[in-house]
């Protein structure tokens, strides 16, 4: 809550010069130590306009070293993005920095009047703070407060000595109690225990250095001496999460029959039937400005390459992209793992099409224990809340298992191993990865299981036949379209 | 030339077919051998709106493995870059990629009718590409060409068809002729031997994939026969580039005299006098939307961190942002040298302040041989045409080189060494440095002399006296604010 009272907070500036150089010196160690300890850390700095929070950014970056901090400032309308955390969530720090952010998400949370709506907008910031934090993300979030009539005489200053009008900080102040109304039930919502909020007096820079300075400092320590208890339980924050997103009940794969097949004689006239169906349908999802992701997952040879190319042979080239996802790159890892997939996600009226996904995490990540087991346990709810931001920012999604028999696996193997042209596709990897099918078939259980929500169900696509598969993720692809329009 | 004799180009679908699938499957082992050999491929498809660009980039990645290529299509107004070269630059491949652009530079040079001068286009043009080919980019342009009253056909098909109305092919096609001559004109002045132009007929599909496909399979024989050759001398198109941007004569480090005082009781003053006169520039400079780099360079404890605090402590922090220069990671190594610097460069009414830059590259990198002998060599010229693009798109450049005497070095070494709060700042490598010396003051010399033009001159600041330093640092900047303005 914005209270008034910490309005009247002042300091003597000969006590503030003690202080801020003892600070200074503490705070500059701690930036080095968590550094060293690869701690992230991520301070969000907001306020009324006019309240200052250039000067505490100026501050907070004095003592610290230039290598291991960024600012970044309010972006231009330009780099608005859907999902509108795709902006910030691009610009979090990597395991050993510090981002310093000029308003953050929080941007939508409280000043931006497009934001569809609010209760939405914070139960997405709270996701995401959760999940950078569970990811050992350090946030400190400040906000600068000062009262109405303060705000008014400083634009009046500002008008006056700069000849300066700021039309938005003065339809602010024109509504001052409105935006005060919402600001605190934002605040009050997005308290949490991994990112409590600090409010700070506006009006004496001394008594604010000094409180932002113990903030950070407090905060630096305290990630500091966890670090050395480490996390091996799930976290608090963790629990309960599931609810959240209703799951639609999904067979397993044992109880399906890979084998379903397709009149030879029809097939190539149906599949040109359906291509021209889908061209349509992406002049329309161009013309309206809707981006599309599909996400391709399913066991090796089950044939996504191929079914990725009949699906792009009736796009434009232009208006789409596929990411392949092998093992990520060292930058890649030293962000939260679901980074390079933000960062991917399409704009405007594009279409993404992931030939293997953020699903890593609780496949490969899990049998081959790259990742801790209340990591990948984690990752259902993670996955889950990032589905939900593509989905509700309007992005459609679609995601696919192409199932196959083990059977039908190894013929096709030995078949790449015998086809010289096809030989670059078969590796000791996928024989290795066969052997462990038993370990593979219960992640991929769990996985359908736990992943499939209303807004983001799980289409399996019986692959034993090829050209059955391929018809059916055109169908599915159309008919989702179709069902979104 | 667009030649309409081309025009006529056809080819039965039983001989594209046989065509088609031998050159599909050279081209994919071609892409394999690329890839391998680390041979970065940068493919630009330019044309007439309506000739066919969508379908031929999807004839291009058909046969290609998606790991390995990218589509890059047309930005949005939002992606417009200063300079304009930055959006492509940041999109070339690394070593073993492919790029595959829709339109690419030639947006500028062919479409857009914001362009200053097509002149200073094309020279641009020129060279960035000349710079990705000496880097062993290897670059392939294509033009599609149908004619006026062809495209016309077309885009009246589409209204009925689509109901969509491309309003600015629809201008274009209205002005042909004028069209015509620019892209003549530029396709002549850029058809250079590193890059040259290919036009293909838009009417005939056939015809033109394979023509396409024939033109990629000999660029990448080409390539790949080359590498096996691999350079060792400055490549032909380096020579004489230098005449182009006029040098100002610089003095030799020997003949400066680093030790200049300053009145030490009126230092706070001035510094405080000129730090509110640089905030008042920056002022001026964000609302007029002119964005500025700053370069530092100098030597080991020159004081180049101070002097940048000096200047930033007067800035707000959420209009700058500094970047400090150390070994590039793996990312950038795979890219052209420039590229990190240019990824950096600001927008609109932003500051970047480069604690170190790319004269690494004939400094550091020189010294330790960590390039080759004629790639130092080239640099100067790359830099200087670099530095150019920076300063023609209206962003405004500052360099300073901080000089010091060898005397005061070690003065300043030891003090670290002494100093437990100072001693993170001096390393082996600072003292390893300090013993070439002499060999560094020769490459500096050399920077100096060749790199000092007169859009982006070099500040050589005295800087055994600090606050001498600084103070001349912040004069340097307002007066060049000023100049500019």
């Amino acid at each position: 809550m914005l209270n008034d009272t910490i309005l009247n907070n002042t300091m003597l500036k000969t006590e503030y010069k003690k202080l801020k150089e003892k600070y200074c010196n503490e705070l500059y160690s701690l930036q080095i130590d968590m550094m060293k300890a690869k701690i992230p850390m991520a301070i969000i700095v907001e306020g009324w306009g006019t309240a200052g929070k250039g000067k505490i950014i100026s501050q907070i970056i004095d003592p610290l070293d230039p290598r291991y901090y960024r600012v970044y400032s309010k972006g231009s309308t330009c780099q608005q993005t859907v999902p509108f955390l795709k902006q910030y969530v691009e610009k979090m720090p990597c395991r050993d920095k510090l981002s310093i952010f000029d308003s953050c998400w929080y941007e939508y949370a409280f000043w931006n009047e497009s934001t569809i709506t609010k209760k939405s907008t914070i139960e997405s910031i709270n996701s995401i703070e959760r999940q950078f934090s569970d990811d050992g993300c350090v946030i400190v979030k400040l906000f600068l407060h000062i009262s109405k009539s303060e705000q008014k005489k400083r634009l009046q200053l500002i008008e006056k000595n700069e000849n300066y009008i700021n039309e938005y900080d003065n339809f602010i102040n024109k509504h001052y109690n409105d935006f005060l109304e919402i600001v605190n039930n934002a605040i009050e919502n997005t308290n949490k225990e991994y990112a409590r909020w600090n409010v700070i007096s506006g009006y004496d820079i001394y008594s604010a250095t000094i409180s932002v300075y113990e903030i950070i400092i407090n905060a630096m320590k305290s990630a500091l001496s966890k670090k050395d208890a480490e996390k091996t339980t799930i976290p608090v924050n963790y629990k309960d999460s599931d609810k959240r997103f209703p799951l639609i009940k999904m067979p397993l794969l044992k109880d399906i029959d890979p084998n379903v097949s397709v009149d030879e004689n029809k097939y190539k006239d149906k599949l040109k039937q359906l291509q021209s169906k889908l061209s349509k349908r992406q002049e329309f999802l161009f013309k309206n400005q809707i981006p599309m992701v599909l996400v391709f997952e399913g066991w090796d040879a089950a044939g996504k390459g191929g079914s990725i190319k009949r699906v792009t042979s009736c796009l434009d080239p232009r208006d789409y992209t596929v990411i392949p996802i092998s093992s990520p790159s060292s930058i890649e890892l030293s962000h939260h793992y679901l980074w390079r997939f933000w960062k991917e996600l399409p704009q405007q009226n594009k279409i993404t099409i992931f030939d293997r996904s953020w699903y890593g995490r609780v496949m490969v990540e899990r049998i081959e224990g790259f990742c801790d087991k209340n990591r990948w346990q984690m990752a259902y709810s993670e996955i889950n809340e990032f589905e939900h931001e593509i989905t509700k920012s309007g992005i459609i999604l679609i995601k696919f298992w192409l199932h196959i028999s083990p059977d039908e696996q190894l013929t096709r193997f030995k078949n790449r191993e015998n086809n010289p042209a096809k030989q670059w596709k078969i590796t000791d990897e996928d024989w290795r990865n066969r052997k462990k099918w038993d370990e593979y078939e219960i992640a991929v259980n769990d996985m359908l299981q736990k992943t499939s929500t209303k807004f983001a169900p799980w289409n399996i696509i019986e692959c034993n036949n090829k050209k059955y598969g391929r018809l059916k993720i055109l169908k599915t692809i159309i008919k989702e379209i179709d069902d979104h329009i």
